[in-house]
C-alpha cells in the first residue's frame, strides 16, 4: 500500500484503534479492525524454523505448536560460513510462512556471544559481528523474497539469560558501536529487515524498548531502516516512552492497560498524535506488504525441506581434529556408536526458537538406512549427570571391540536453554569419564558434539577425531554419517573461538554482572579479538576447521598499496584444491591495524568467501575493502575514523593460521580537533606541524632559547637521577601550566597568548 | 606548637604571608617569615635514603645531592615482608634527616603495582594494597620516631608515568577503595604520616591536586589525617580550587603566580580566608613539630646505615629457584661470575629517588673481600641493547670452563626509570641470548636478577638457580655473595606476581589509556586477584619464594567457627623450621570470601609475619581478622560490607600454596535496603522472607493460585520447548510489570497495591 493510501487509513482510524494497534490482539497476531478492513497478521517465532502455535495457543506461547522442519541452529550455519545457503534456508522458511499463513518471522538472532555460558547462544551466530551480520543479511533476504517479513533481534547488548528481564548492559560507545551494533548494522542496512526486535534488556540504564538512542536515532535515521520495531514478548516497561522512543508494537499486549496509556498520553498532550500515526503507518505498512503479496499456491513441503536441512548440516558440520587421518572412516571397518545422542540427537535447544520437528533422523537411523552395520551402546544418560555404571561398562567392551568407536556427546537440553545461563563450560560429567574410559581401550576414537556453545574438552589429547555438529537440525544425524564415512567433505569452521576453559573469556569476570548491573569491560575485545591481542592459548582458535582435503593460498594481490579512507581496495588471491578431493574452503580476510594511540585489537576479520573447488581447481578470491575495513569508532567524533598509517591485510585459514599479507598504508582525509589549554603538553604542540612553528617561536621570545637548553644540561651533569630518556619523556609530557613550577619568569599571561596563538590557526 | 598559638601566629600574617606559606621558597624549602620568626623546612626526596640536594640546587631538582646511603628500593623491602625491618631503615633515614637538617623526607611511595611496566614500580612496594600499607606503616613509625615528617605518595592512583601530569585515572569507587585507596589507608589511620603528597595525575577527571573527596572528605574526615597534603613537584592546576579541595602545600612554587591568585580570591570572596588559614594551620603545626623537636646531636653515620643496607638487601632477596640445591654454593667450587652488573650491580633507579651513594658494593668486590676466587667476565653491556660477540664468547667460554656459572642480568638504567614506563616486560636480548648460550654449556647455571619489576623469563626451565635481588641498595652486592655462599639463608617472598609474559597481565590491554583518559577497566582483579580468580598459569606467584631450609605449618586454630561482622577472629597456627639451618619463613593468610552476587577476587591477602626459627624451633603465629578481612566496598552502601556467608581462611607459603584452611561463617548486622518497583523481580521478592509472604498473600487474592499453576502445567504440556529450568528461571526473572503481558487480568492498579506493601514492611 502507497505511503498516501496508509496516511488516508490512519486519519480514519479513532484514537483507540490507532492505539490498539500498536499492541497484540493475542499471543501471536495483531489486531485486526474489521471496521476499516484492516487485517491481522501472524507473526511466529524463528529463526531456525516456524514455529508456528496452533489454536490452543496459552497466552504464555508455550504450548504445542505445528509440525514444522527443525534447520540447524544459528550457532550451526554461521559455521557454514556461506551466505547462498543463509539465503536458501531463508526462502524455505518464507515459503512455509507463505504456506501457513504467518506475515513475519521472529529471527535472525544476531546477538554476540559474549561468553560461553549464554543460554541461548545456540541461536545466534557468532563472536564476530561481521560474521553475524553477513549471515544474517543473507537469511533475511532468502525469507523476504518471499514476500515474508523477519524480525532481526535482540535490539541491542542482549548477551546473557540471567535477568534479562531488568539487567543494564553497560557498554562504552564505542565497544556498542564495533561490536554490539556491528552486528545489526550491514543486515539492517544492506537487507532491509521489515522489522526489528527490541531486547528485554537495559542498555547504560535505558530498557532497549525505550531507548531513542538505538530505536530512532540509529536505527531509522543512520541505518535507514523503515520497518516497525516490535517489542521482545514482555518488554515493554513505559509503553508511551517506548512509542515516542520508536518502540511500535507491543507484544503480547498488556489486555488494554497500556492501549489505555498511549490514548490518555495523547488525549493530555503528553504524546504527540504524530508520534503514534508514524507507529501505526509502519505497522500498517508491514501488514500490508504481506497482505498484498500473498501467495496463495504456497506449499509446506515437508521432505524437501528436510533435504535442505540435511544440506545446511552438512555445510555446517566442523572438522576439529583428524589424527593419521582416522575418518573418513571406511564402510568395511568395524564401528561402535556410543552415547544416547546417537539415538536421540540434540539438534536444538530450549524455548521460543523450539520447533516440533515433523521428523528426526538419528545417526544410528541414518547409517542403517545407509547399510552400515554399527554397533550402538548407550553409554550414559541425560536426564541426570550421573554415570550409570552398567550403562558406562557396556559402552567401554563395545568400543573396546570395535575398530573404532564415536562416541555422540554433548550438552543435554537442560544444560543450555533459552531463559537461562549455562553454570560452567564442561560437558556432564558421566560423558567426559566415559570418553575418557574408552579413549583407554580404543585408540581410533571419534566424538561428534551436540552443544550450542564451547564445550571444555579435556581428553582432548586423547581423541583422534573430533567433529563439531552443534545442535544440527533434525536432519544431523545423516549429515554426521556422511561426513564420518566421507560421503560429505566437511566444510565448517568456527564462528567463535573455543577457549581452553571458561576463565579464559574475556568477559569472565564481570559476566551476569552484580544485581542488574553488568558491565561489559572488556569493551571490544570480545571473542578472538582478546585472544589474539592476549596471545592467549586457546583450544581452537576462530575461524579454524579442517577438510578432507588440503587447499593453498597463492599470489595475493592488493591493487593498490597506498589509498585514502575514502577510496577502496581490491585484495585477490588464489585458493587451489591440492588435495584429491573436492571440498570447500573459507578463505579468511583479516586487518591488524596501525600503530597508533588508539586501543584496538590486533586483528579483525573484513571478508570471507567460501569456494568450492575440486581437485587441483583454482578459483581467485576477490574482497573490496572500504573505510570500514580499517576504521574504529571515534568518541570524539562520534563516527567512525581511520588513523592514518600502515594497515596489514591477512589472507588467512583462521584467526590464528595466516597465509599471507600485505601493507596497505591508508591516509585519513579527516582530522580529530584540537583544542589547546593550559593543559596541553608540549610534546602534543611540537607533534603538529603547526603547533610546533608556534611554540619554537614562542620559545625563543619567550625565554630566549636558554631555559631549554639549560634543562638539557641539567639531564647530563645530574649525578645519574635523570637519564636522557627520562629528560625526553618528562619534557614532552609537560603541560603548559607546568612550565608556571619550572621555568622562573614565565608569566601566565604568556601562556594564555601561546594557547590563543595555538588554537587559531 | 599548640594549635592556640598556631591561630595566634596565623592572626598575625597578613594574607600575602598566608598565601606564600602554601607555596615554596624554593625548590626544596617552604617560605621563611622572618618578621614572625617562622622558620623554613627543608623537604627532600626519598623513600629509599635522603636525596639532599646541595646548595647548587637547580630549579628542576636534578642535580648533584648530597653523598647518602641507598637502601633497597621499595620493590626489594616489600619482598622482605618484614614490618620491623622498614621501621629500621625509617629510624635511619629519621637520623639523616635529622643530622642533615631535612624536615620532611618524600616517602614512601606506596602506588599499586597495576602493570609491570610503569617505570616507577621499582619505588613502588607491591601490586597488595595490604602489603603496601604494612609496609608504608612500618616506614613512617621508624622515620616519625626521629621526628621528621613522612609524606606518604603519590595520592592517588598514579600507576603509570605515562602522560602522568595529564592523564586521568578513571576507576569505579568500589575499586579505589578496595585497591588504590586502601594502599593508603591502614598507613595513614595507623601511623599518622606528617604529610601526604598528591599525585600529578587525575582522579576520575579531577587532579589528584583539587580533589576533596580524596584530599579532604576521605583523608582528613574518615582517616583522620592531620598534616599537611604537599603537591607533587608541579602538580597544581587550579591553585585556588586546589586550597579548597585540601591542597595546602604547592612545591615548587610558581614565581609567586599563585600566591597572588590565593590573594586575590580571598580579596574577591572567591575563596573564604577560613580555608586558607587552616591550610597554614597545617603547614605551621608540621613546620613546629620538626622545629620544636630537632635533635642536634644527631649523626649521618655512613657506615652505619651502610650495614643496615646490607641487612635489608639480605632479607629481601628472593630465592626463586633451587633445582637440586645448586645453591648455596660450597666455597670450594670453581664459579664464574658472568655480567656487567657483577661489577657494577645495578641497585636503584633514576628520578627522583635517585641517591648519590657514598659507596656501593659490587658482588664481585664482596667475594674478593670474602676470599674467594671467582673469575669475571662482562658478557653484555648495558649502554645498548646489542650483543658484542666477543663478550659473548668469552663469558661463554668462562661459564664452561667453570663449575657453576653465575649470571648477573636485568634491566639497565634505560629500561626503567621514573618519567616513562617500560615499553616491554623482556630482559635486554643481548642478556637472554646470553643466558641461553651459557645453559648450553653450563649445567650448573644460576641467574641474579636486578630489575625493579618483573621480567619475561624465557630460559627459566634451563637455569638451576634463580636469585631476585630487585634494585636491592648500595650493599647488594654484599647480600647477594651471602645468598649465593650460604651465609645468609634468603627469606624474601614476591610481593607482586610474575606473569609469564606481558600480555598475561589484567591491566594491559587498557594500560596507559587512549590520550588522557586511562581506564582500569579490570576493576579490583589487580595482580594475583585477577590470576587466581581467572585460574592463570603465572611464571612466579605472588607471596612464592624458596629457603635454603624447609617449614611446615600445623595446628591451625580458629577461635570461633561463626561471628558476627561486628567481632573479631583469632587465627593461629604452628610453624616449625624442620630443615637443618636456620631461616625465616612469611606466614600468609588469605581469606576466599562467601559466594553472592558480587564480583569478587576468589581470594585476598589479609594477613602476613615473618617469624625466625632456629632448626627445630616451633612459633606459633597468631593473627586477629576484623570485619575488613571479609568486607568489599558496596556502592550501594558507599561503605564496608560483609555478605552473610562461609568464608574460608587459607595459612599459605603463597597465593597458590595454601597449606591449611578453615572456614568461618559471617553474618551481617546490616541489611542492604532494597526499594520495590514495577521492575522488582518475583525471585528477588521471593527471596526476601517479608517480601515472600506478601507475594504469596497478593497471589492468593489476585489471582486465586489459578495463573501459577497453569503457568507450571503449561510447562508440562509443552512439546518441550520449554523445561523445567527455563519456567523457573522465567518466573524468577520476572518483574512484576510483566504480569500485565502474560497473566491476563490483572492491572496496574493491583501491582501498585503490592508495590506498596512490600515498602511498608
Amino acid at each position: 500500500m502507497k505511503s498516501e493510501q496508509i496516511r488516508e487509513l490512519i486519519g480514519k482510524m479513532t484514537l483507540e484503534e490507532k492505539a490498539g494497534l500498536c499492541s497484540g490482539e493475542n499471543f501471536w497476531n495483531t489486531k485486526e479492525i474489521q471496521r476499516l478492513h484492516i487485517p491481522k497478521v501472524m507473526l511466529s517465532d524463528g529463526p531456525h524454523g516456524l514455529r508456528k502455535q496452533d489454536v490452543k495457543a496459552d497466552h504464555l506461547g508455550v504450548n504445542e505448536s505445528i509440525q514444522a522442519v527443525c534447520f540447524p541452529a544459528g550457532c550451526a550455519t554461521a559455521a557454514s560460513f556461506d551466505r547462498e545457503l543463509m539465503t536458501e534456508i531463508g526462502e524455505a522458511i518464507g515459503e512455509e510462512c507463505q504456506a501457513e499463513g504467518v506475515g513475519v518471522i521472529l529471527g535472525p538472532a544476531v546477538n554476540i556471544k559474549r561468553s560461553p555460558l549464554c543460554g541461548r547462544n545456540f541461536e545466534y551466530y557468532s563472536e564476530d559481528p561481521y560474521v553475524a551480520s553477513e549471515m544474517a543479511g543473507a537469511f533475511i533476504r532468502g525469507v523476504q523474497s518471499k514476500n515474508i517479513g523477519t524480525s532481526i533481534k535482540h535490539f541491542l547488548a542482549n548477551n546473557q539469560e540471567h535477568r534479562r528481564m531488568t539487567s543494564s548492559s553497560d557498554a562504552d560507545e564505542r565497544t556498542l558501536r564495533e561490536i554490539y551494533l556491528a552486528a545489526f548494522e550491514g543486515a539492517v542496512r544492506l537487507s532491509k529487515p521489515w522489522t526489528v526486535m527490541c531486547s528485554y534488556n537495559k542498555i547504560n540504564g535505558v530498557y532497549a524498548s525505550e531507548n531513542p538512542v538505538y530505536l530512532t536515532d540509529i536505527l531509522r535515521k543512520e541505518w535507514g531502516f523503515d520497518g516497525y520495531v516490535v517489542s521482545d514478548w514482555g518488554a515493554v516497561n513505559d509503553r508511551v516512552l517506548g512509542l515516542k522512543a520508536g518502540m511500535d508494537l507491543e507484544m503480547p499486549g498488556s489486555g488494554g492497560v497500556n492501549d489505555a496509556l498511549i490514548a490518555e498520553a495523547v488525549r493530555s498532550g503528553e504524546l504527540e498524535e504524530e508520534v503514534l500515526d508514524k507507529a501505526c503507518a509502519r505497522i500498517l505498512d508491514v501488514i500490508y506488504r504481506y497482505w498484498e503479496n500473498k501467495d496463495e499456491n504456497a506449499v509446506f513441503d515437508r521432505e524437501r525441506d528436510h533435504a535442505l536441512a540435511e544440506k545446511a548440516a552438512e555445510a555446517s558440520i566442523v572438522l576439529l581434529k583428524n589424527e593419521e587421518n582416522v575418518l573418513p572412516l571406511t564402510r568395511e571397518r568395524r564401528v561402535a556408536f556410543i552415547g544416547e545422542f546417537a539415538e536421540k540427537p540434540r539438534y536444538q535447544g530450549g524455548g521460543s526458537s523450539h520447533i516440533n520437528s515433523f521428523k528426526v533422523t538419528s545417526a544410528l537411523e541414518a547409517a542403517a538406512a545407509s547399510g552400515l552395520k554399527i554397533t550402538y551402546e548407550q553409554g550414559y544418560q541425560t536426564d541426570k549427570d550421573a554415570t550409570i555404571e552398567e550403562l558406562k561398562n557396556k559402552a567401554v567392551d563395545a568400543a573396546g571391540n570395535a575398530e573404532a568407536a564415536v562416541i555422540f556427546a554433548g550438552l543435554p537440553d537442560n544444560f543450555e536453554s533459552e531463559g537461562y545461563d549455562r553454570k560452567h563450560m564442561r560437558l556432564p560429567d558421566c560423558q567426559n569419564e566415559l570418553i575418557r574410559e574408552i579413549c583407554e581401550v580404543q585408540p581410533n576414537t571419534i566424538v561428534v558434539l551436540h552443544n550450542g556453545s564451547p564445550v571444555e574438552m579435556p581428553w582432548v589429547h586423547k581423541v583422534k577425531g573430533l567433529i563439531e555438529a552443534y545442535l544440527g537440525g533434525q536432519a544431523i544425524g545423516e549429515a554426521v554419517v556422511k561426513v564420518l564415512y566421507g560421503e560429505v567433505n566437511p566444510s565448517g569452521r568456527l564462528a567463535e573461538t573455543f577457549p581452553l576453559k571458561l576463565e579464559d573469556n574475556p568477559s569472565y569476570l564481570f559476566y551476569q554482572g552484580e544485581g542488574d548491573t553488568v558491565e561489559y569491560r572488556e569493551g571490544v575485545f570480545v571473542g578472538y579479538r582478546y585472544y589474539e591481542s592476549k596471545k592467549a592459548e586457546v583450544l581452537f582458535p576462530f575461524g579454524y576447521g579442517l577438510s578432507y582435503t588440503q587447499f593453498a593460498f597463492r599470489n595475493m594481490k592488493v591493487d593498490r598499496n597506498s589509498i585514502k579512507d575514502t577510496e577502496r581496495i581490491t585484495v585477490s588471491v588464489d585458493v587451489t584444491n591440492t588435495g584429491a578431493i573436492a571440498g570447500k574452503e573459507v578463505v579468511q580476510l583479516y586487518v591488524t591495524p596501525a600503530s597508533g594511540n588508539v586501543l584496538r585489537p590486533v586483528i579483525e576479520l573484513r571478508g570471507f568467501e567460501k569456494v568450492a573447488l575440486e581437485p587441483n581447481e583454482t578459483k581467485t578470491v576477490t574482497f573490496v575493502l572500504d573505510k570500514r575495513a580499517f576504521a574504529y569508532w571515534d568518541m570524539r567524533l562520534h563516527d567512525w575514523h581511520v588513523l592514518s598509517g600502515e594497515y596489514t591485510i591477512h589472507i588467512a585459514k583462521s584467526v590464528r593460521e595466516r597465509i599471507l599479507s600485505s601493507t596497505v598504508t591508508v591516509e585519513s582525509t579527516e582530522a580529530v580537533p584540537v583544542v589547546y589549554d593550559f593543559n596541553s603538553t608540549i610534546g602534543d604542540i611540537m607533534k603538529d606541524p603547526k603547533g610546533k612553528a608556534i611554540l619554537e617561536a614562542a620559545q625563543k621570545q619567550m625565554f630566549a632559547g636558554t631555559q631549554a637548553r639549560e634543562m638539557e644540561e641539567n639531564a647530563q651533569d645530574s649525578s645519574g637521577a635523570v637519564n636522557h630518556e627520562m629528560m625526553q619523556a618528562t619534557m614532552e609530557g609537560m603541560p603548559l601550566r607546568q612550565m608556571l613550577s619550572f621555568i622562573p619568569g614565565i608569566k601566565r599571561e604568556m601562556l594564555q597568548q601561546l594557547i590563543d596563538a595555538l588554537n587559531q590557526k
